[in-house]
């Protein structure tokens, strides 16, 4: 089959693979009719991610068709439709059983990273029966490839994590792909004020057409200055941090007010400084989290019922051999004006 | 009166003072039959509080009976014994109401401040009714000044904060009164394990005698490890940070487990470096907080049922005119082996 | 002045009565702009609600401007705008501080009931710095009368209690003015399906254009059966009862799923059956609530934002000379088409 | 093997059976070493639980070591020591997703009710990754018995259900091994006092010494006015039923104070009357559960420890073979002052 293939900083390969196969009892093996290409892969090829080995077939999101299941697996059968979550979860460890999916000892992002992904013809995924989801007949499916990770991502790491809440105030600071998506899902929350941050005026315009009520260009430096005049002064009760750069996350920590939270998304390369000399008494809260997929029933839900419309963070379409350009599009998402670009075969 | 007063950095008195009024409709004058110090008083004393003047009467903690109520006071009269807080808190605001009485628009921690405090024969105290609580008949008036400031702040800057649930493992980096305080209180949520953490041998000897299931010297640079030994390698569930220097709040970001806690409680002069590096997808919650004293009636009863018996607290008794040696005491706990000293006048 | 005064069951007349003054520091005394009538005070007339004697004026809903103030009031002054709760809180009681305001000891629901209330040209209300919200430049006072009672009893008995949440399955039954403001506050949370149950088309039309995804009208008996066809036979995750007797509280316990709740809001005049003996095992939870007023200021930020708009319950308007009118029409409130009507005085 | 055999209605026999076989891929065969007789045994045989057909092999609770495992099965394996659990959960289903293992659609109280049970030499465990729990070496196995059903029964249907909370008043109304358990772990809360309300002297005294602050005998009809009298009028802020009858769940209805929670954790085999009429406005939590087991791993911690200590609710102890003699003795529970009786095998 074909797929893309890491092959060491800087090197990316579509090249043919044997088609996976079934190694566990747990495992199904899904033929795949949509995947997309996450900002994680490009750190990836930056070198960025120790675990991911040269070799290594790309991609952690994607819906598609069961080909086929071990003998453990009890809730799929071959031909059911399926969502793939980014997260595989054994439902059994500790970790798990917490609802930390994430941190599954069998599991966790391991898809596209410690084993072979979906940016392919098949993926085999391993503990099918807890990281699978059915997809319900008729539904969009390329909506929903949105929901194998960026809609989970900004749902649980921002805005549940955030602690988003009727008739609160929120920063979202970062308005790609990821804060976008928190920036939808903080609306199930009815917040008086979302304020989106970011450096590109074609994404404010987005976050705007998405809900945000106010959008402020940082390139300026004065965000934190109008974040204060918005708020009379008080700052925000929710900081959502969607860059990974400890600039963004500074912000934060000036944007946040007394008994607010400051929920990292970001992917961060380096230490930030925590201003603990003014913040130690102003009773804020600092939460990470790398996602644990948990929500990902309840999100099916609300597509189903018209409530999320995710689809509309998808601006590019390619067949799946045309894998490489559509990481030209992405790459350069600024200038494409590109948000999540869908790749698609049969 | 007599007073202990702020003279500048370095520098202190005890010195005559007139008995203060009634200023405002809320306010109690209240003679004060208990005091302590804290450690925020020798910050004082070192010039590290910006807030605090010269001439400031210090001291935030104390029991007493009440001398003079204004006009709209209606929970107190003049001879009620009465626990004061060490926040002032209005009830109105909108902080007040949220239970954040620490960021009272009209109060918060001013006692001993920005307002004379509790170091002297009367205090007033504003918003009185919010403020002062009813000392039961035939308490132990000595042990309820540990119901000031540092039961409440053990209590929900670490403990609450920090989720301390039964069978989880709880370490808490500082012995000192704070830290004590929080070990008492963390008994409270009978975690499984509670790991005192410490440089000196006689503080972690009382925390043993108070509950700790392990303590640890941490001068040989191997805390950390310890930690990982005792619990598989995972960490622990709370980290309580119960000094104020970037090195233990370090400690608490290496010693907390995936899905943990570090629940800030000690008062930091400078910035510390957060790993985001490596915390980003570990699930971590961070805190911080200045007490709100919410939970003060909840202690009151618990001190009442015999649940929580703060007295073993005081190590020294002087009366208030001795107050200048109290202070050298308290400031060479290590050496005189102190914890709080208490300061009675009649 | 002029005011509408209970003259025992049965019996009302619109009549002079002097003004009132203030009593207490804590007091203040509002001139009423906009008032309106509730159920409860249908209820009074029928003679079923114990605390409330004849000569009483009712009303405990309404906008006015301040007129004075006693002694002890620091958060408001005449001339002030102000939103008058039905519900009188001191703030300092151990119920205040809990945020229990409806069992505020020298408090609660008083007004219109145990002291003379709303329907009048002033009003005295007690523990006025926290009874009173300040009104923002601009509002729309009509619709802001709407939440003296009706919109936080709804989200806070009906929504917050019922849990609504993200994707969630709701019911409520009884369209109704409580039952209407459970329905435009339920939808803070995103819920996936919100069912309206209703005998009366006309308010189950209503119910379809403020939200309600489903509609049934339960003359048929077959709520329960469609319900069960809406969720696969598994019930809904929130049963909000809004009407108050025990045919629809055993509705509500049919309907609900197992780890559901039942948040009742209705005032009961009898027991109700509780089917143990099928509920023992379901994993549900019922709860009951006199509204507390603690979103007040929340629901005053939703307004102001937009996303809350209670105006739309206003169906008819009077002069406060045309109250014995405005009664009449609320009464047939069916054949009248009625939600809310508003009583205006200048 | 040998095995107790439900026979209908008040007919039970000891008698031989085939040693049960596996019968999915995700089945343990467990060898039994202890287990024990639980009140729910006794519904049974009365006729009570219609799931339960004649022929069944009755029991839910036990210790044991693994015999053999089906292929899907990767935490246990032949010669494991293992506690099980009272239910069976699939760890798929959303139910069990959410916590709710007792609402498991493959699983839940399925054992020695609609399945053979543990009372028996050899027991068929379903879903056996996720429903048995790997015992620490050391472990006194007669104690964890009593994890397999009573303990998280009382904790997770009466303690967490009913938020016990440090500082806060709980009576509970039945000192059955049920209610004895509910005691020990609301102990993990630090409530100021815990009230212990039955009709047997002998189990009040056991009661005191389990750690009860207050016992009553409701006999003579006045437990309700002790219970006002030492909570100065106000009642409880927790009520834990755990007989199951109306009688006994209106006694919660009348001892819960404003604002406090009723956790119901007695079987009822008839409704009950709910008082509506006044508890409408007295803002109530009414909780009911069928146990998760969801805290099991928590609670062996806590026993593990030594903060639990079940072993104390065992006071007979029998051979397997002495089974009709053993239910003998508890069927006459009161008058044997028995709690939990311990059946043996090897």
């Amino acid at each position: 089959m074909k797929a893309l293939v890491y092959r060491g900083p800087g090197k990316k390969a579509f090249e043919d693979r044997p088609k996976p196969k079934l190694e566990a009892p747990g495992d199904a093996v899904v033929k795949i009719t949509r995947t997309t290409i996450c900002g994680t892969d490009l750190h990836i090829l930056k070198g960025d991610v120790a675990t991911c080995k040269p070799g290594r077939i790309l991609g952690h999101e994607g819906v598609g068709v069961v080909h086929s299941v071990g003998a453990g697996v009890t809730a799929f059968k071959p031909g059911d439709r399926v969502l793939i979550s980014c997260i595989s979860a054994c439902g059994k460890c500790e970790y798990c059983r917490r609802g930390m999916y994430s941190h599954c000892t069998t599991g966790g992002w391991i898809l596209g990273n410690e084993i072979d992904g979906t940016q392919a013809e098949y993926v085999r995924t391993p503990h099918a029966d807890t990281s699978l989801y059915p997809i319900p007949d008729g539904a969009d499916e390329e909506a929903l490839v949105m929901l194998s990770d960026i809609l989970p991502t900004g749902f649980e790491c921002g805005v549940l994590n955030g602690k988003v809440a009727p008739g609160s105030t929120v920063a979202i600071v970062g308005a790609g792909p990821i804060g976008l998506a928190a920036l939808l899902t903080a609306q199930f929350y009815a917040p008086a004020e979302i304020v989106m941050i970011d450096l590109d005026d074609n994404r404010l315009e987005v976050a705007r057409r998405f809900g945000a009520t106010h959008s402020i260009n940082s390139s300026d430096g004065k965000a934190l200055d109008e974040v204060k005049a918005l708020t009379g002064g008080r700052g925000v009760d929710t900081a959502i941090e969607a860059v990974g750069v400890p600039a963004t996350f500074l912000l934060c920590e000036e944007l946040v007010a007394p008994g607010g939270v400051i929920a990292n998304v970001g992917v961060h390369g380096t230490k930030v400084d925590l201003h603990l000399e003014t913040l130690w008494s102003r009773n804020i809260t600092i939460t990470t989290r790398l996602v644990d997929t948990v929500t990902t029933s309840m999100l099916l839900k609300l597509v189903q019922s018209g409530k999320l419309q995710p689809g509309k963070l998808v601006t590019h379409r390619f067949e799946l051999a045309e894998v490489m350009k559509a990481y030209d599009v992405f790459a350069n998402a600024a200038q494409e004006r590109a948000l999540k670009v869908v790749l698609k075969s049969d």
